[in-house]
């Protein structure tokens, strides 16, 4: 199913993402380079970590007139500041369209929240395959013209699974992957291969709740409000970098069919929220902690 | 696209809503009825306004051992209770499926988030049509098995042209109709035939920015939280009565398109938590206002 | 500081609490009960636990025209219902204002809510007196007029000391304990003594955060919202029937410091929630969770 | 009644607030201006409207190493750079606490949440006086140790009420004025004496039910959610700048009196909010919107 339409013209831009150990004058530096290259800056978010003495920036320009060529930016970004600053940084460019992976089980709506919102034209992505633990839902990924792959995992199976996975994920150049309530543990040795680019959607407002059946826990506990937690995956369950958070109130008028009922609606925002964000290339993660620029 | 499989098993049952003058018993009344008949009670839910001094009342009762025959449980309950005590009544069963009606004009999310839980079985209903005003959506439609009909609306034409739709829902047996995102003002007469069953998305926090374009208005007054409101359409300009609000932050960080954006995500939930509230019978309307059960 | 004016005129009603297993007709036997001897009903809500089968019930009358005087009323409904119907019930009249106990440490943010709305006669509530560990609050008791009694706590002098806080505590016929930020924790002895009726404030969302310092824990996790609980206290830390919750958001942007200091404002609004209820007798306690009424 | 005890030490600082006409370098300009002096930056928040091509700056300095005299930092910024870049800016001492004056009517909740914060020592400020038309809060005043003034106001007696109240703001250096339910409308020529220096808290979401009672128009639409702002009082009523809203949800079972009760805690956490940033210098406004830096 194609797109409908783009919801928006995207402008030819750059996007560096930056972080060092906090001294004066790193902004002027950074925003005067771009300047003095002709480079019209159309965000700029930073932000100083006064504890841990960190300093975060995100910095946006158009390139049509940058004096410096597209594939010299990051060399000569490097040389001039970066090396002499002792900056971690990545550069994105707004034409190079990245490519997602979606990983799935048999619950439907995350999948149908963000399958709705790329055949929208919402998010500047690509989305080349689905992979699942079931055939639950290749009905959904063939309506909307996605390959969709079976890999049924076991505990036998496991290991050689993962590795047939990460090969179909290498041969598609998948930059990151989305697991839309995907109900299986990743290896240690799959997350490593995409470090801050694995985002998971959990069914609880973590630290609470974390392992399987939160809604039941929630219930058991008789919180007052529930809530869904957007983060990457680590090689800790459930204890990855946080990226949205949200919530939703319930009552002893809830049984546990209710909170997942309302948990569902909580778990596609959230999740998607959280996709946006990174396709935005406003996040930077440091110390297991995130940086979200608005 | 059919159905993944149906959420929950859904119980025969009848539900009975009710208003009246509130006086002493109705409910030992109305629930002694149901015992008496081997009606087991499976959601009690009532409401005294002791201001206005109105009865509100939902009770819904498993019909398996009930010793009234289905067919007439209304003239039994009408003769031996109701009549007695000036209540406004409707009764609904389970067993019937509400046929719904969706109107939509460009914007795919709220259709797509009523699609994808329509396929996922998540609600007891059926959506045998779609009517735009627009073809933009037809592969929406398309893609999810659903009949689209195209009736494009000018000043001359709209009499006839909501006459057809009207025709084309009593062929259909349509029970409700669903605005979402229709950008189009229904008249009196074609609200008429649907009192209390045309559900609207309104995409501000009403009362504040009715009409049109709320979002440029919500900027321009420098608002620092956006809304969403489902209501039932009358013959007042977004002024029907509301079901389901909900809201969330901004700041003068947000342009009119991260309005739009962010409002997106609020339009569709409320929307289908409008929807779901409908289909479950648990609103009552009087005096412009909504009882909305638990 | 003698009250500015009450806020509301209160009527002369009793309220039963009742809860028992469910079956048919409970809802019926009681209203029936009331209405025959001329008990016009001011508040009715049911709950009815579909899966533990139990029926909770809030029911509050006029007493004026009540035909069994209010000394015998409790007698009449166990000896004809209560009885019959394996009920667990309570009878509270509006009439016998229930006397409270605050236990404070150093911090007066919740101290000064509750004061304010006592002083404001927004409750029907008697305080006679506030016991702390620390004199840092005397001032401020002393300006709103109510005795302050400072019970330094050590290790070795525990036991005394909350034997002394007991004693004071009967003296003074105390109905309920708040703990208002204190930061002690009670011994299983003095807890047992008051069964859900003291109610504590935990600055975190939980149970999420039990324990010492939750807004570091919470800034060390990441985590994108921060909230505050009030509990009934059980011999459990942090363990006990949960009454009220909310929430507000953070970011990267907030030092821990800053979670202080919004934690400050939900845990005085969250603490005071919770005592309205309680003062309503609008909180019934099962297996641990809490129904709630509106 | 004495603060007691500050909760924070406060810095020796100097804070710009800048707003000019957006264009490159501003912000490197600023930032090494203070970097060459010696100025170690604490804070740091820019904003830029890309429609509106403003920038909004605010950043805050240690004094104590930076090589500008106090009294000369203002001239020097002017010269060497407002000037340029044709900048609106003021300048703020850490030091100089700002000196607020209260207005009530009768109703006590937001003046307590105020005098808390300010005697818990919560705030930089200080409160010489409170103004009223009533006599209704006079002890609360006393028992805070503040001096309280009577000012009744009638139709006749208004123009002349107010220079009264005027001159007694002057006479007191007062900086800035929260109307903390007060219940008359100021006219226009005591508001130009202040502008931008009055807060207000209404006690709605504006736009939404503008003008008297509030709690009765909402409750009359049936609206699920109910809110607060406060804003700058400018000559049109309830239309200046919204500094910060919140809203809590309601329902059919809520009376006007139940949501008069809720929005108590909605209000006087929104006014102290407002109040809070304002103190903190961390509101811009322009073209009747705020930029609230974070």
């Amino acid at each position: 199913m194609k797109t409908i339409k783009p919801l928006q013209e995207r402008k030819n831009t750059a996007t560096l993402l930056i972080h060092c150990p906090d001294r004066q004058g790193i902004l002027a530096t950074v925003t005067e380079f771009l300047n003095e290259n002709r480079g019209n800056i159309v965000y700029l978010g930073q932000h100083v970590d006064r504890q841990e003495k960190i300093f975060y920036m995100r910095v946006e320009w158009e390139l049509e007139k940058f004096s410096i060529p597209k594939d010299k930016i990051g060399e000569y970004f490097d040389t001039l500041i970066a090396s002499k600053l002792d900056m971690d940084w990545t550069i994105h460019f707004s034409e190079n369209i990245p490519k997602m992976a979606l990983f799935v089980s048999k619950m439907p709506h995350a999948l149908f929240d963000i399958l709705a919102r790329y055949t929208a034209g919402e998010w500047n992505v690509e989305i080349p395959l689905i992979i699942s633990n079931h055939e639950t839902l290749r009905p959904v990924a063939e309506r909307f013209g996605i390959d969709f792959y079976h890999f049924p995992i076991t505990k036998e199976n496991k290991a050689e699974q993962e590795a047939a996975e990460l090969e179909l994920l290498k041969k598609n150049d998948i930059d990151f992957v989305v697991l839309a309530r995907y109900m299986q543990i990743l290896s240690s040795g799959f997350v490593k291969n995409y470090p801050n680019k694995v985002i998971n959607i959990h069914h609880s407002f973590l630290p609470a709740f974390a392992g399987a059946k939160p809604y039941h826990a929630a219930h058991q506990r008789g919180v007052k409000i529930i809530g869904a937690t957007s983060h990457y995956v680590t090689t800790d369950l459930d204890a990855g970098p946080i990226i949205v958070q949200d919530v939703t109130r319930c009552s002893h008028l809830d049984t546990v069919q209710n909170l997942i009922r309302k948990g569902r609606d909580l778990e596609k925002i959230v999740l998607s929220q959280a996709v946006y964000k990174h396709l935005q290339r406003k996040i930077l993660v440091y110390k297991n902690r995130t940086v979200v620029f608005n």
